[in-house]
């Protein structure tokens, strides 16, 4: 299940750059055309840091786990379905910003995915809570509550954008860039093996 | 064999999200363009639940077998072309089902690739049970029996989907979704390990 | 690097799909248009059972080896690039079949390329034959023989088949689809493990 | 960590053929048509061989690794984010090198991409040489030393290459060709594992 999810990621990650093209009438003065893309720019990485660490709490979770029940497959697979649809509003967002009316709608639109994804990963990790069996055994209750309690801050930082997206759509965008980095910065890494534990 | 299979339903799953779009001429109610598109939606979540249960079944055979032989392994290659084809249909009713014409043509097109999937899971399990050596030695007459059960009514539910197609096409393809869900509840997670069995 | 190069197989008998498309004027008569688009199919399948074949060889060499050197690891990558490039032949072969004049052209370019990968994969397993000790011990002479003999014949198809694009390029496309079947079925499938061998 | 990054590798490697088409109006002369992409095969190679190259390094690193902390998997990120946005400038440049003014652009702003990328890949090095404990035991001084020089050659060319562009853009696409294949042949692949080291 974990190399299956390990592929949705990486190939959600990877798919952002096919929506980023320049018309051939940018050509004549391409730097400025190069430039002109910068919604296209920010929104790639705003998603890729996002899914990069959506990527990295769900490694967390499913390596402390010893087996998978129904549940845990089911709201595991919604939230592949979530990370899967989020080019599509990044490509949205993106096309949408340069336009007055189109930007606020865009970026709603986007926040509400971005919101969504967080319910289900926290979701993800109560329903573990929930069913504790389903944690190998050396995992700790301190570490438990640590996991639940980094999961939920994203939750209200998007409402918070979400309503932030209302009056100003383009400082809302740049929100959720520094809560994708927020996120990526209260992880902790130490204990994270480079590679298949297959040594031990 | 089952790491390339994964990859094949991993990037069959994700690409569904490449083929939605919204034309630039919507940008100027961008909440309706953006509401317009629900057969996409539709079609992306169908395929999406639809695929994760068909990997999950393909899953739960792999991890019951010991060796592959040369007929499991062309059944295998079927399967996963039928998958990998399986955005195609999904993009043309998605865009057909506006067109009252086009519409019936369309779900019976999709509902006709789902049924064929089906098939294929079917003959491969089959083909299994015929060649049990191929089999672990530790699974039991029960769980052969229990899974070729668990996967013959897609294709009957399929069958009688198609049919109603021709009748109501999108009240079928509802029926698509459910025939779905009901495929992804009816499978037993307990026994999925989260991850490569590299601790036994 | 087996990992790796699944991971482009996969993705490269994943990727033929998107470049299959209805056009919307074809909507009036869907059934008409779904069926206009045989090449397309026709091309689908040959492309996805060639590099199955290709999948299942490649397989059958890396879990034979032990260690790759440089030279390998160039070869494979060489390999790699041109299995990735087979879904630009194939969308040209699709799209111009209809056309006379560029059937011929595209039919022949087809060719060449599952020529090309022919080539390289022989190469492949010639370099390891050079240079045994990349190869497991328990890897028999006979063996070596056997895979080189297995992977020499499509070779010589596939210049037969060029030759006779010239001449009769649709038949060279059914031709192509032989020789992909040909070599799965010559494939000796009952040593190929189902899962990666964490058991033993 | 590692299979997530080598899936975007190989995802992004194997995207860059998307690409590549050749206009229906080109079928007249499907010849001419097939050779005048030549920009794209050039730069699909360039970008092939390149990615093939980081990729080598990046896994002659992981398998170094015992654990990764929290600075290297932030690496790793911008790392993979560079590696994913190159079928971008791969395809400007592919595309601007027929039009004598955008040519030079496209070459310098995909010789930069190249340069961040190689840049960011020396970091993470540098963050493991700074950070000792995260490698494995049996890692030396003089291999820690030998990699640290293995990937710093390509920072120089790469900005060399690039000043070169500013003069003769055609010429660098070239030289940037040849910078990938230095950085292939500098590998010492003796020691690359084919496969996990699952049996060790």
């Amino acid at each position: 299940m974990e190399a299956f999810s390990d592929g949705v990621f990486a190939i959600a990650i990877t798919l952002l750059i096919l929506e980023i093209s320049i018309p051939e009438t940018a050509f004549e003065d391409l730097w400025s055309g190069i430039a002109h893309q910068w919604p296209s720019y920010l929104a790639y990485v705003t998603s890729f840091l996002t899914i990069g660490g959506i990527w990295a709490a769900h490694h967390g979770i499913f390596r402390r786990l010893a087996y998978a029940n129904q549940r845990l497959m089911l709201l595991n697979l919604l939230l592949l379905m979530a990370v899967a649809f989020l080019p599509f509003p990044t490509k949205v967002m993106a096309e949408a910003i340069h336009d007055e009316g189109a930007a606020r709608t865009s970026v709603i639109f986007y926040g509400g995915t971005l919101l969504v994804i967080s319910l289900l990963l926290s979701a993800l990790w109560g329903s573990v809570a929930l069913d504790r069996h389903v944690l190998r055994p050396d995992v700790s209750d301190d570490e438990v509550r640590a996991i639940a309690l980094a999961t939920t801050p994203s939750i209200g930082l998007y409402a918070v954008m979400i309503v932030l997206a209302v009056f100003a759509p383009r400082v809302a965008i740049f929100g959720y860039l520094v809560v994708a980095i927020i996120a990526l910065f209260r992880m902790r890494g130490d204990s994270i093996p480079a590679r298949a534990p297959t040594s031990t």
